[in-house]
């Protein structure tokens, strides 16, 4: 189940920063993180903190209820 | 920023833990958190981590998207 729940946020984020034509570098960069952050965060190998899932957002320029929505979706049919 | 992100937060928690009449101490146990964890993030005194995130909603019956909704009203009338 945790490992579903990681990988499905990991989907989410690649989602949208796909959605952005980001690299895994650039929007590591743009959020102020370590540059192979991404792609951790990405594989479901993180638990990122609520101030950074905040930073993900923002900087992917999604609302939370959106992103949420998503990972909803992902995780409903993974499940 | 940091700051009143974390109380928006812990804001949303009371607001639907309040919602289900739960003590603080009766969802920190549901969730199978501290005693005192849930307090610390009402008060903005922790940054949760994803899964606990999950945890929470699940436990407070609310969806993610419905959670950051209330969240983003708050820190929107807030900052």
């Amino acid at each position: 189940m945790r490992e579903q729940q990681l990988k499905a946020f990991g989907q989410a984020v690649r989602h949208w920063r796909t959605g952005q034509r980001l690299s895994q570098e650039e929007l590591a960069s743009r959020c102020g993180f370590h540059r192979t952050y991404i792609g951790q965060i990405e594989r479901g190998e993180r638990n990122p903190s609520l101030l950074n899932i905040l930073t993900l957002c923002r900087t992917l320029g999604v609302s939370l209820p959106n992103f949420f929505t998503h990972y909803e979706t992902t995780i409903g049919t993974s499940v």
